[in-house]
């Protein structure tokens, strides 16, 4: 397919004439070469391609190259074809003025200074360690062969894959709102926005923001605010600690001083600590929204993994078409089809269509029309009810181990659903030596400072159930329960020295 | 699936015990409901919810359910589950103190104050139009089942579709690097960033730069600059005319003044003029970073829409590895495909992978090992040598058409590739309402005012000449070739009344 580059030359017409002629080839290639533009031996555009390019006839490119190697200026290789001359036509360059040493080698530009986003990269899972980091389910508990029998059937579909709605695809839409419906949310079709995981839901509406001001919870979600500090966003945090109820009035006098436009809340499975509000604290939160003037953010990241097809009550079903909505199929389908969206309403959702079209100008339709087609079978449905019953019982597992496996003074969430859940250990454990001596031993887990908006005000980390069977996590569990174990008894023996 | 939501309640063992007891329930139960935050009538956690997530067994939940209702806190009721007495039990809660009236309801909170980013939105086609301002190819000259056929293909593929990789889906970098070499550039598969569309690469970018001061030319590509502005970037526009040499002169003295961080550059087939740098044009913007100290971030995307698999020479390939390149298969595979990639360095590509990260985390892997397979199964050369004979005869077709058909002082851009070219017309024509006569006679047209920074210095719009089959396209041109020369005509009869 591809050939040997060429120079590209711009001809333009003379005087008011609309098409190149010869003589302007001649000219321009005579005045290029003058000028030191034309490296010696480097090729000239082919006829055809000039031909084509400038919507001329053949010969009169033939003409004026047939000229130009009259006078020396190019040379015509047979087969290979026509290349800035190299001897004695340098001389006619020399005479019109150009330099006898070549032109100068093209220089180097600087390299951009790009800074890189703080953030801890998911590493994929590779060989036998036993994750407890993940917040993935297990690829095992996936329905892939359903999910390949929706891609091959929205195939045939003609004409459907031709363009892309920057919204969304509109079945698919259509079905999210009922499923959001059916959970006791004010949502259509048409609220909806599709993005690429939930992730683009936070972007398009921070990037949206009249003012970039954002409250999160403290500690929340890494990537959140990674990703509003990226935008330039000024984070307010909100303390969080999961084994007490919510510091609403803590919280009412940080929001009133800081005055955010925004709250970004994880109200059920929080991410990293699994706390899920109360339907009396959502109550709360949506009076200080309402009394100090802030939007909701409302990211519902873990529902569908919750226990026997119940669900939490949200912010969006409690306080109506303002609280903005966002959730994905991401942990509960393939990882790796990536589609999330966020629901508002007719104020909000130009402006989040506008900010995702500008990032992604849209979304590939084919997945969007698969998982639209997984809906409409009922295909996800009968998948949520088995992968629950798999998760329903790791979690119970893993709260068994735990109870076993645990030394005194380690605490933990029970999230009931999600996950994840919050490890909570004793200040004189070191996590990050913890973490290493783990690693040692095949069992990966993560520490997350990241989540947190200055020092620490918890000492733990989450705790990841449903990616392994109970048979690894069991294992797992043992490991971790004998490190800790170590690493309190030595901590109680430098206590004692 | 899904049942009448409950109400949220956290409950929390008391002291130091890591499970919760029925006197927990009971007293955590009561207390909750003397506040005011258990509204009659609503429903409680199922026993087995709170079994399971409580990780206790169902006796305790229903020991604590038996004497909650037998003190008139709670009623049961036979299949419905268990609710908040709204009777005679209320006096228990009066007797602990709470108010006769029910809780507030829950308060609405404030709608987001959101800015819509100012972009012209681009509509889907329909009807019968003839487009003209379409800057995608027939979709009728597109592979369709040739891209079915890789999908099905890759479905086969196990474990494939788990996760994703941040960077892109590895054998698709491969591919599109060796693609990249071969057109004089040194990429390799670890220089290349996949993205959703170009458009991403673009936020990507942009989004990692250590400042955000930003050249682009002027007019330039309306969804670039719209992104850039988005992200907070002070822009820098450089006066560009299809028509004449690039003013370097002006070129360099605008940016030594104004000291950007990256120039963005269309170099080949600018989007909206059509036109190309030469090749010694290329090398005076390399010598103005290099001396001005600004990175370079070149969008390619008209490439592989050129005559006879021909292509035009990059900054990257002159360049070198500094120079950032985006590209994308938008243009010439399925729109709804959205695959667009950057490449950079060994430098670069860890602060675009963050910033990739941070915005949609990765994206699908699907579309990715799809179109990895149709570039390894050669269907993409193949296409494009078909479809670039079809895309030839109609950009031939179309300057024929323009010199029968323009009225005197109507001039346009030669770009021999790429979906347009750039119709410059006289002053004294107005732009909207040529665009209004001509969608009452279903002949669609764009004006671009967005394209420019300030006061438009150009007079025209673009023209897309691969979406309409030649037919289509000699209806559409000699419409707007009358209605120019009415306008026109109208033009001159009012400078002489």
């Amino acid at each position: 397919m591809t050939r040997a580059p060429y120079l590209h030359v711009r001809f333009q017409p003379s005087g008011s004439r609309r098409r190149v002629s010869a003589d302007d080839i001649v000219r321009t290639l005579v005045a290029e070469a003058a000028a030191g533009h034309l490296p010696p031996g480097s090729r000239l555009p082919p006829v055809r391609a000039l031909e084509h390019e400038l919507g001329i006839s053949k010969n009169t490119v033939q003409a004026a190259y047939d000229e130009l190697c009259a006078r020396g200026v190019l040379v015509s290789r047979e087969r290979d074809g026509v290349f800035v001359a190299d001897g004695p036509g340098r001389r006619e360059m020399a005479r019109a003025g150009a330099a006898e040493a070549g032109p100068p080698a093209p220089k180097t530009p600087p390299a951009a200074r790009l800074r890189e986003i703080p953030l801890r990269q998911n590493r994929p899972p590779t060989g036998d360690a036993l994750r407890l980091d993940m917040v993935f389910v297990d690829p095992d508990l996936l329905p892939r062969e359903r999910i390949a029998e929706c891609f091959r059937s929205v195939l045939h579909v003609p004409g459907l894959h031709r363009f892309y709605d920057a919204q969304g695809y509109a079945p698919l839409r259509e079905a999210i709102a009922r499923r959001l419906r059916a959970r006791g949310m004010d949502v259509v079709a048409d609220d909806v926005v599709t993005t690429t995981g939930s992730q683009q839901a936070l972007d398009a509406v921070c990037r949206a923001l009249a003012t970039r001001r954002v409250a999160c919870e403290n500690p929340v979600y890494p990537y959140a605010t990674a990703l509003f500090r990226s935008l330039g966003a000024e984070l307010v945090g909100l303390r969080l600690d999961p084994f007490e109820p919510l510091p609403l009035e803590e919280w009412g006098r940080v929001l009133a001083a800081a005055r955010p436009e925004l709250f970004y809340t994880i109200t059920s499975f929080h991410n990293p600590t699994g706390r899920s509000c109360s339907s009396h604290e959502l109550t709360g939160i949506l009076a200080l929204a309402s009394d100090l003037d802030f939007a909701l953010l409302e990211d519902d990241w873990g529902s569908d993994m919750l226990s026997q097809g119940e669900y939490r009550p949200s912010l969006r079903a409690f306080g109506g078409r303002n609280v903005l909505y966002a959730n994905s199929f991401t942990k509960k389908l393939l990882p790796s089809l990536r589609i999330g969206f966020v629901a508002g309403d007719e104020r909000s959702v130009p402006a989040i269509i506008a900010a995702k079209r500008v990032a992604t100008l849209g979304n590939p339709t084919l997945i969007e029309a698969a998982l639209a087609e997984l809906l409409e079978r009922g295909y996800y449905d009968t998948h949520l009810t088995a992968m629950q019953q798999a998760l329903d019982a790791r979690y119970t597992r893993c709260l068994e181990l735990l109870d076993e496996r645990m030394p005194a003074g380690v605490r933990w969430t029970t999230p009931g659903g999600g996950p994840l859940l919050w490890l909570e250990v004793p200040r004189s454990v070191d996590l990050d030596a913890l973490a290493a001596r783990l690693a040692e031993r095949q069992v990966v887990v993560a520490p997350t400072p990241l989540a947190f908006q200055g020092e620490p005000h918890l000492h733990g980390l989450p705790l990841g159930y449903a990616f392994l069977d109970s048979e690894r996590l069991a294992r797992a569990l043992e490991i971790l329960g004998a490190e800790l174990g170590r690493a309190l008894g030595s901590a109680a023996a430098g206590a004692l020295a």
